[in-house]
């Protein structure tokens, strides 16, 4: 593993994305989010996801100049065609919108329909948070696990982002409806480590902590089995009614052709909350004192800070054969 | 298990809510909502905790004439003040409100403060679905769970409703946080059967399917362990912030003494979107017809359906020495 400086980082992103013939204002947006998502350690939709990001553009499934449309407005409430442009773009201009119609109405929600793959949900947490704003966002995704009681993928792990923000380090919770994503099963795979609780059936039906049993069966478990299934549905479903955009089973299930998603976006100011940073702090102390049990105690967001630094002081790790791919654009 | 019918129920918890002295209007709707639970099969949450819900306002605990109070209102969003009235009341209210907000602002938002035990969450789920619209709504609870890495309870199990209305039957989910609830935990030890999945942990901290282990150590599990932590965490931390009322941590871990809890209720007209119905319906079918495992796939909300007509026709179950206590009262 090599540790580059974010600065280098972002400079190579900007320069491949400049040469796609990215609006410059544009291109310093989608390099951001794409750096700042490797500087704080979610490398599997940072640096190592950009080629796909790279070859979506180049196969046309990514409009790099869609602007996003207002197709209808309710008050607090908008919907938005994303008309397929890059999903990091559309996704950050979603929550900028939520924040202002949140000061103009007490919160507000953008529904965007047909928007391509917003990397990492947790960069619109975090997004909200600095500008001090609570914010709860989530996507859909194209089939990828089955629901509680089946066995072919119906629904998506469709991750649901939640953001409070702290003076002390914002809260941000990012996490999918899978227990497992299949980048982290391989990742268990390779290093040849069971999963540290069951993740997935494998093909005799069974609960295994076997990462390579679940890639075989194609059956990751939904978070809480029953539970997680059916919050899974229900993020479809509001996503796809809100936006009147597609649902997750009009989705191709192909990482290469994921498109046309639909998103929610929600969000409601702070600032004018009496004592919101003290209610916070106070809720998170708490939280962290509990009594520990051989791991340690950690609320959303925490371990992001701790990553973010270390990467900012050492340089931040990439792996050499992407980022040799990078540079060579 | 004795069936009665549903008005004779009714009409009974009726009657000891007026003798306690509740306004015709508000025993009418407490009944209702009590009666509705019941018939809709979950018995813990209706007849079963009538008993509890009369000591509590006896205790003086719940305060049976308290009306809620507005407290500061921004547009979609209003903070309320339910000044420890009758929980199901308090939110039954919240959700009329949120409702009416959304009509004049595309979305609505009530957060509450100083509220009471809602009893079932879903109710307010099919109470907004029945009136056409989407709601998801939550509150929050003494600390009951765990949080993930931790030994001692710190997190609630706040229970989240998400609820979508359709024609073919409303889809309601109504989930707590913990995989299991005491409840569940005790009815399978008084069966003599394990978990179907992980609970929780023993006193030597493993995790386990056993139920009685888990009532020893008192650590049940959140769903999809660390993620249930973290999501259970964010919905105090928004409940509190929003309502400006009390988190999980200050809230006596006491059944009998729950009190001052925050909940929030966010409702959508869905009757302003093209073809909810049908979008609806089409999720519904393609997720109804995944391949099957052993089990069934069932949306959230179908085996309500299929219960509130069982117990209509035969009689709603109920336990016989708490049925003879509500009748002597």
């Amino acid at each position: 593993m090599l540790r580059i400086p974010y600065q280098e980082l972002f400079d190579n992103l900007l320069r491949v994305l400049l040469k796609l013939g990215f609006e410059p204002e544009r291109a310093r947006r989608c390099a951001q989010l794409f750096a700042e998502t490797t500087r704080d350690g979610v490398y599997s939709h940072g640096l190592n996801r950009f080629p796909r990001f790279i070859a979506q553009v180049q196969s046309g499934i990514i409009n790099i100049d869609a602007q996003p449309e207002l197709v209808a407005a309710s008050g607090a409430l908008e919907r938005w065609d994303g008309r397929l442009g890059p999903g990091p773009l559309n996704a950050y201009q979603s929550m900028e919108r939520a924040m202002a119609l949140s000061r103009e109405h007490g919160m507000g929600c953008v529904a965007r329909a047909n928007t391509t793959h917003w990397m990492r949900g947790g960069s619109y947490g975090w997004q909200a948070a600095e500008a001090g704003f609570i914010a709860i966002c989530w996507t859909n995704t194209m089939p990828n696990l089955p629901p509680w009681g089946a066995s072919d993928s119906r629904i998506g792990n469709n991750p649901l982002v939640i953001a409070v923000p702290r003076s002390g380090g914002h809260i941000v919770l990012d996490m999918a409806m899978s227990q497992f994503s299949y980048g982290a099963l391989a990742s268990y795979r390779m290093r040849g480590e069971p999963l540290p609780v069951e993740g997935g059936f494998n093909r005799e039906g069974l609960l295994t902590r076997d990462p390579a049993a679940i890639e075989a069966s194609n059956r990751p478990l939904p978070i809480g089995y029953w539970k997680g299934s059916g919050l899974a549905l229900m993020l479809d479903m509001i996503a796809t009614l809100l936006s009147g955009g597609r649902a997750t089973y009009q989705i191709p299930p192909d990482p290469e052709r994921e498109s046309h998603l639909s998103q929610v976006f929600i969000a409601l100011d702070s600032s004018s909350l009496a004592s919101a940073d003290q209610v916070a702090e106070q809720i998170i102390t708490h939280f962290q004192t509990s009594q520990r049990s051989p791991e340690q105690v950690r609320y959303p967001g925490q371990q992001v800070l701790r990553i973010r630094s270390e990467n900012l002081a050492k340089g931040i790790p990439v792996e050499p054969s992407i980022w040799n791919k990078v540079k060579a654009i």
